[in-house]
């Protein structure tokens, strides 16, 4: 069976576990702390990041969680999440790359840095200037959800795609972290409140990161 | 005709001209620095990033070098770049973003920040330390390059892929900017001497960025 490798405050492991609930794809997670630097992970995965999805029987090692994505699309007939013309699997696969790496760099990274890895690891205090920041950022990124839910019924288009669920995975790491704000944003408090109640995504929302608590918000599929 | 908003230095543009001339897909170059926020680049791409592809004639504007080589792959037969079994595509993918996020991370992005937009924009001195570090780490990469050549034909596998187009992007910026010690990487040096006299590196190795020189042996096939 496949192992995925991660930790559960990793939004691009959540993207990974969306897509293989999403598909219906059997699957152990094993817990990994890619900031520990263990010599056995840096074997499956020279770049040392989660997500890696291992398979031992077949001594197949996939790392990089777009890369990751894009097999289990080519592998799996069910749930098709890059779809459509050339053009409309350009737009998914965009949106993907814009939470993986810009709502990552402005809001989700920060948060974990600050919020997470300072007190999990350095035992530091987070810094208020850089929250202020990361927080003035999201209300950028929700609105363009807000746009993109007003002109379309999801994000990549016509239909539930990749490009949810990489928002989804990003959004719930940084509110787990107390990171988003939603007042002003009802298209996007909508589109994730639907998103909330989904099956893939309950678990997700069920588990807990140790020492570090959710706002009482966060997994309530009515808030 | 497709128009690619980048500018000489960018090493996901770099990629993508590569894609381009590799593929013999007609296009015109349009320069833009990303940094300067021109309302209109914003509009072809909220992330304001280069490269940008446009054809203005469709309307249509690919953003993310990632999803526009994947665009290109799916619409073009010639020169298959991401090819073979699902798990061979994963492998080549996997060290696309190798490149495109730890070896940017580590190298070209601190190499580009010190000395292209600190000379060009910020006015200030390169921080010595950082290039240090960035030669320290550029020497890692180097090194893994190495192992790579001395296990496979190509980067990826038993033939060119978009992984040896991704590297050979980032080291030849890196390599302009006098970042890129090759000494002791012979296997490193051995591939990417051939890279550099393929008909798609020749443009992008004879193109020079204003104020910023390269050094001697930066297009120098034999070197």
């Amino acid at each position: 069976m496949w192992q995925l490798y991660q930790f559960p405050l990793c939004p691009f492991s959540r993207k990974v576990r969306l897509v293989l609930g999403e598909k219906g794809i059997a699957h152990e997670l094993w817990r990994e702390n890619p900031w520990e630097g263990r010599a056995e992970f840096f074997a499956l995965n020279p770049a040392g990041r989660t997500p890696v999805l291992h398979d031992p029987d077949k001594g197949l090692s996939l790392c990089d969680s777009r890369a990751i994505c894009e097999y289990l699309e080519e592998t799996s007939e069910r749930a098709p999440l890059i779809m459509g013309t050339a053009a409309a699997r350009a737009e998914i696969r965009r949106l993907v790359a814009l939470f993986d790496e810009n709502f990552f760099a402005d809001v989700t990274g920060p948060l974990l840095h600050e919020k997470m890895k300072k007190r999990l690891v350095l035992r530091q205090a987070p810094d208020s200037r850089v929250l202020r920041e990361t927080m003035r950022l999201a209300h950028e990124h929700l609105d363009y959800i807000d746009y993109l839910v007003d002109n379309r019924p999801w994000l990549g288009g016509a239909t539930l795609s990749l490009a949810d669920l990489a928002a989804a995975a990003h959004l719930s790491v940084a509110d787990y972290l107390g990171g988003i704000d939603w007042n002003g944003h009802e298209q996007a408090r909508a589109w994730y409140s639907v998103f909330k109640s989904r099956p893939s995504f309950r678990p997700l929302l069920a588990e807990r990161m140790e020492v570090i608590q959710p706002p009482s918000h966060y997994s309530d599929v009515n808030a």
